[in-house]
Parts: C-alpha cells; structure tokens; sequence
C-alpha cells in the first residue's frame, strides 16, 4: 500500500494527492472544484473544529447563523470589498426548474428569475452588517461578539483538496466594538488565538504578522496573518483576523449611541480558518509512509493490533488495554479484522497518520508485555502492560512536542536572511524556504519582487529582529525586515 | 416586557412570531425566507446538534460533507424523486460578476454562464449516491453509515421562522447496505432513535408511524415519521427515515460484490432533522410569559439574581452557589446589571425560558437560604443554601419530566376517535387536534378528506391499537386507523 505514494522528493505535488487519497482525507466531486471531505478527513476537522470552537467560547464569542445568499447590490456598498475581492463567485439568478417541455429531464423555468440575482456568500461581512444595523442600537448593545460556522463558495480556477476549492467550511468571527482600541485588541488577540492553536494542536509552527497594505482583506485597515512552512518550503497563510476600523459599519450605517448620548460608527473586526488547514497540518508532519498526525488532532490516537491474528486471547487482552487507556481519555481502535496480514495492517495504519501502534502477540504476552510503536520516528519498543497507561500517556504528549520541535527546526533550516536583491534572488532560486529581507514599504517594490521572482511579501513580523535597514531593492529606508517566500 | 406578546388564545401565529422575536431566536434577514439564527437559537440548536450527534456516533455513524451544489441532470435521474420533489429550488447559473459598465455596483458577467446549471442541494441523495459508486466495490465496504450537517436550500413561498425557512440546517444520513433486512433496519432504528431524542431531550411526545403513499419522500419506499402536536392542536412532522430500496442504486448504477463474488444493487436509507425542531421545542413548551426549555436543551439552566441589585456580598454568594452548580455540569449566568430592578429581570428571565431561577437578598442570606422560582409551573420557595446543589440537580429533573407529562397530557385531551365521516368533520372542526379514523388505504381517500376538510393523514401508527375496521368515507376495510390533523 505504502508503495503507491510518490515519494516527496520525486513530486511534491503528487505525493500531496497521494496521501490525501490513500489516507482516504477526501475525494474528487461531480462539482468542479468542490471536493467531497471524507469520513477521515472530516474527523480532522471535527477535532479543529470543537477545539477552535471552546477557545472562541472561553474568550467571550457565541455563534450564531446567517444566510447563506447575499443580494447582490450588497457586495457593491463597501467599496473596497467590492473592487479587491474576487468577483469569482456564484450566482443564483432563477428559483424553479421545470420539467423540460422538449424532452427528458427538468430545465430552468424561465418565468422563475430573480429579480434580483443572489451571491452565494464568499465570505458574509456584508450580509451580517446590514443586520448588525438593528442590533446595535446603544453602547449597551457592545462588544457583539459573534462566530459563525458555514460553507463558502469562491469560483476559484485552480483546486487542490483543502488548500484551495470553491466550496469550503471555515469560521468566520465578525465583531462590533464601541472603541477603535477595543476593536484592534480583538482582532490581536483572536490573532495570537490562531496561533497558539497552530502551535499546541497542530504542531504546525507560525510567524506572526501583519499584511502588506497590498495583500490585505478587501475592506480591512490591517490584516493580521499566521504562515506556515511547508515541506516543501513553500509558505500557506493558515489564517487571517482583520481589523477593519469603520469601513463596514459606515458602508452599512451602523451607527450607535455612546454613553454621552452621542451617535459614532461602530468599529468591526473579522477573522477566520478553513478545512485549509486540514491541507496544512498534512503537508507539515506527513512523510512518504504516509499521514502522520499531532495526538491531540488524531481522530484515532492508537490501534491495537493482535498479532498474528485476532486470537480470542489476543483480542480479551486488548480489550483490557483499551478500557484502561479510554478511561484516560485516549481514542483507542483494537483491529479485528482477520483476512489481512500484520505487515499490511502495519502499513495501512501508517498511511492514516494513528500516533500509536500497539502489537499484541502470545509471546510478548508472555513478559506480559506488548509492542508499542510511534508513527513520527518510527521506533518500537516493549513495554510492560502493568505501565502501558502511563507509557502512552506520556509518549503521546511526547509525540505532540517533537512534531513541533521537528517543524520549527525544518523550518528555521529553510529561513534564509538577503542583504542584496542578487543574493535574495539566489538564495530563492538554490535554497527556496523563507527569506528574511530589508523592504522600503511601498507596492511598487512589493510587485517588482513578486514579478521579478514569484515570491510575495508574507508578513510583517511582530516579533523578532526590528532592526532598520534599506531596502535590498531601491536602498531606501526600511523599518524592519520581512518575510519573503513563495507560497500556496 | 412580557405584556408585549400576544396571547396564544387571542393569535397563536402572532404569539410564537412574538417569542421567536422577543426571546432572541431569530430575525429576518435580506434575503427572501431566509431568517439569521440569532446567539440564543442557535445555542439551542447546537444543543439539539451535540446529542443528536453523539447518538448517531454510538450506533456506528460517521460524518462527512458533500457539496453545496448539484449538477442539474443529477436530479432527473431518480424518476419519482424528480417527479415528486419540489422543483422550487435556487439554480446557479454564472460563476462571475463584473463592474458595471454602464453605471456603479457590479452585474452579472455574461460571458461565465456555467455549461450546465447547479442546484442548491434541496436533499443530497442524488450527489452522494453519485458518490457512494466510486466507494461500494464489495461486500467488505457495507455497511457505509455516513451523516451529514449540513444547510440546504428550497424555495419555499410562504415561510415562518424555524418551521418553515428556505434556507435551514440539517443533518442529513445517507447509509448503504448489503441487503433489504439491514436497510429496513437502519431506518426503523433511526426512526427510534428521533423519538426517544425528541421524548428524552425536547420533552416533546411523538407518534411513530409510517408515512402514507401519498406523503412519502420521493423516491422512498416506506417513510417513517414522528407526528408532533403543537399547541394550537395542530401536527408537526418532526422528523423522517426513508428506506430507500435500491431505487438510487439503481438511478447512479452502484453495485456491490457479493461474498459469492455476484454483482447486486447496494439497499439504502436517508433520515433527517432539522432547525424545524426548534420550532416544534418553542410550540410544544411556551406559554404567554415567554419561552419554556427542558433543561436538557437549555443553554442556560440557572441564572443567579441578586436581590435588589448586585451588592458585593451577593455577588459573592451568587459566586459560591454558581460553582458549586458548574461543577455538576449546570450552566449557570449570575446577572450583574446593576441599572435594571428585579421585577424587570424576572420578566426577563421568564421570558428567556431559563428554567430555574435563584433569587438572593440579604435578608434570605440572615436565614441561610436562597429563593428559587421554576419557570415552567412559575411556583417559587425558600431554600437552604446547605442543600442548593441537591435541590437544584432535583429541579432540573422534575422540569423536565413535567414538561413531559404536561405535554402528554395536552395531546391525549386533543386526541379523539371518530366512527364516521361527519363525526370527523364536525370533531375537527369543533375540537381539533388529532383524530383516529379508519381509512381504506387509497390515496383517493386520502385526497378527498385533504379537500373537503383540510386535514391531511399525518401516519399509520406502528405502536397502539391495530384492530381492522371500515373506512370513515368510503366504507371499505381499513387494517387499523390512521391519525388525521391539520399539520404545519
């Protein structure tokens, strides 16, 4: 099994197909560009998903539900939304079919058009200020803290499952604040949120930034992002939170009364992650034996195996084991099935990424022990049952750690600093990966390096190195340095 | 606050339109019969949404999603279900808009008309049936027990909030199988399973049965439903299971090995609920103060109010109480707004359908005790603090089992046998409610007591008396009575 998969090095690409297909994570669709996330893959999501969803609920949101439609005239009120955003979308213009009058099968009725066409919502600002206009009507009525979990549609050219699809799930937060300050603290700390998330749960390790005005939302006065590095040592922006000052509210009228009873716009922030990072946390840990997954993400955390096959005995103490590990919490698998082989059942749980592998056979049961392996190094040992509990208890927390610790090394192997525009250019060429450089700020730069190389400015770090400098391609003034790479 | 909503004996209609407003479940939103769930409706629903779930886990089903969309030809493929499904759907028929240019905002590109139009999913039998052929090859991959949550879409005319909404969210479970048996199976399980949910969970009381030939979904061989009873005597069809037959295997072609290695047609099912059941948990509970929850669905069970207002040392106490109740699993709200009097919260609270409600003055704290009012009987008394959590877990049994049996009672009352046809009409039109009839089993039946009255067969019972009989209309034999009402 494990030899379908392409090898990393031969093709990035392909392996990333590969491993998306054979680890059943998801499947092409009748829809072009939607893919259909299967049950693995969902379960991925679903672990995201009741994670990212207690830590929005610890720090004050709730969710709510709005329409998945949005009129069409809306996308034109705010007016940079409308002309940065992409215009690929869809477009409900009728509401009826018919029974074709020609022939077989249904047609559209013409007699159902719209009078106004529907947008099936790419992301759903507009919709949810027009209704915060009568919600918020007071400073009582503030901070509106609110989450919504849905499906969004961009017609995007190109797909790959996950990282990029026209149809996708994601959160996005939209919050009302009485105070700029206010705002701009929300959408920092939902900022750091996303962060500690990709760092504590994936194991996927993130540099903290701002946008260039250039590759901000459509409608933000600051984009906030979190990028990753693949293995390939290309970037993937993991998530977004906007502050978007009183763009929206005044696009849409949102006005409020402030304790000295006096009417100001409110300010907005949005945020959000999508099944993307489905894609991204594959892309980090995964090598050419297939998935590998962080324990705390894992939808299954270990499989027992009886060895060579499912022998009532076998079977009876495996059962003692997984009761003992399930009271701990642990996600437990005992594989049943008696027409395959150990080697295969080795390699097919291998492919799906379970972080613990234990081998029950009569002669360890014997030294009333069993055989433990760990997918990320691929080591096994034998371990005592009378400690098995604590034994992986302990080697998935280790599990989770070295993951990180592997990625932050991976990826500080790959982070490379230019002080010239020739050296930056090699340096993309020889060794990829990110490249910190000196910038002067302006667009013009920004797009020059971006036609010149493909590589784009990713973020403006918050952290680290704030020394200034001058800009590796026109010399002038640079505040700090940032980071370049070319990414999904 | 509370003299706002109608009473139901004055406008039933009027009155939940009042409690959907005035508890905060939902609001219109800009797009035709698409309503916003607002943060407290949608905390019932997730309530709703995270024990469904779990049910559906431990009877072996996974989750996965399907695209939003299907291919307009997907629908004509499945001859009844074209042909007896709504044809009111949203139909995507471009994937681009462009700048005006004749004017502001933007317009439809004409140049990105899709080759073939796609539907919003109304159901998604069809795309995950197109789906299931690449999955099923043999026996091995059966049963596949799959669930889906998801929003879809029919473009129903007149809508109500809940009830009734073009857009609404479900969960949608498609399963396949090797044989009729097991199909059978799965769908009277699941059949079970919504009732003992919607008994156990809404305190909503339910009759099982199967639906008539006439009432079944398109595409169905058997449809199995619960019939809940409103207030206003009306009939809510709460939720379905569909044993399917082999009619979308044979529509998309897929096929299983058999373990004598014969090609035979995979058996299925389709079951879902929806937002609707929020309604229905509104209709079956509330009364003219406000919304009454089980405790079970309630977001919050418990608010803590000080009395007369939020002094330090009743904060304080609140603040015991309230942990004391979190750590056996009660949610629990302390009000701190210091700006509005008791009398206003408690309106407020009622009108909230918090179900217990923990009044504390100094003059109570003197006494060691604590003042708490039910919601549902609106009855309040003293008690001891020593005693609260004890107390407090009690109550929140009693509630629930009392809004049980209350509602029981309510259907019994409502529920009448009628020997003839003229009994019938004139029960129907006096009292209301359900009536227990003997029917022939035609449709033609069926249509002419739908014209002449309005009352549509709601299910052939499976529980309760089978005595054969002769029908009501046309005196021909009747196998058991049926149950007629009007329904929603």
């Amino acid at each position: 099994m494990a030899k379908e998969i392409t090898k990393r090095e031969d093709n990035y690409s392909q392996w990333y197909t590969d491993i998306v297909k054979k680890a059943a994570l998801a499947d092409h669709s009748a829809v072009r560009g939607c893919m259909v996330i299967k049950p693995t893959g969902f379960a991925i999501w679903e672990k995201m998903k009741d994670q990212l969803d207690k830590m929005f609920k610890d720090t004050g949101h709730v969710n709510a539900y709005f329409p998945l439609f949005i009129p069409k005239s809306f996308l034109s009120k705010e007016a940079e939304h409308v002309e940065g955003f992409a215009k690929e979308c869809a477009v409900v213009t009728h509401h009826r079919l018919m029974n074709n009058p020609d022939g077989p099968g249904v047609v559209v009725d013409p007699s159902a058009k719209l009078e106004e066409e529907l947008i099936v919502r790419p992301t759903s600002e507009t919709i949810i200020w027009n209704t915060y206009r009568d919600w918020i009507k007071s400073y009582r009525d503030l901070p509106l803290l609110i989450n919504q979990w849905a499906n969004v549609v961009r017609w995007e050219m190109r797909t790959r499952p996950f990282l990029r699809t026209a149809e996708f799930l994601w959160q996005e937060g939209h919050t009302a604040h009485a105070t700029e300050q206010e705002a701009i603290e929300e959408s920092r700390m939902i900022h750091d949120l996303y962060a500690q998330f990709a760092e504590e749960y994936m194991a996927m390790p993130v540099i903290k930034g701002a946008k260039t005005a250039n590759e901000r939302f459509a409608g933000a006065v600051e984009t906030f992002t979190i990028e990753a590095m693949m293995q390939d040592k290309k970037a993937l922006q993991a998530g977004t939170s906007h502050f978007l000052g009183q763009n929206f509210a005044k696009a849409f009228e949102v006005k409020y009364l402030n304790s000295e009873n006096k009417e100001e716009y409110v300010w907005a922030t949005s945020w959000g992650v999508s099944t993307r990072l489905v894609g991204g946390l594959v892309m980090t840990h995964s090598d050419d034996e297939g998935l590998v997954l962080p324990p705390k993400l894992a939808p299954i955390q270990v499989v027992i195996v009886p060895i060579p096959k499912p022998l009532p005995e076998l079977l009876e103490k495996g059962a003692q084991i997984a009761k003992l590990l399930r009271d701990k919490g642990i996600s437990v698998k005992i594989d049943q099935d008696p027409t395959k082989r150990p080697g295969f059942k080795f390699a097919e749980y291998e492919m799906k990424g379970i972080p613990v592998r234990i081998g029950i056979g009569p002669r360890d049961l014997e030294k009333n022990q069993v055989e433990v392996a760990r997918r990320d190094t691929k080591t096994k040992e034998g371990v005592s049952i009378d400690g098995i509990v604590d034994h992986v208890s302990k080697l998935l927390v280790d599990i989770q750690e070295n993951l990180l610790v592997k990625a932050k090394a991976f990826r500080a192997e790959n982070t490379h600093t230019a002080d010239t525009y020739d050296d930056f250019k090699s340096l993309l060429d020889e060794k990829g990966g990110f490249i910190e450089a000196h910038w002067d700020g302006t667009t013009e730069t920004e797009l020059k390096v971006k036609g010149d190389t493909g590589a784009t400015i990713r973020c403006i770090p918050i952290e680290g190195d704030k020394a200034p400098g001058k800009c590796m391609v026109t010399g002038k003034d640079s505040t700090q340095k940032v980071i370049f790479a070319k990414a999904y």
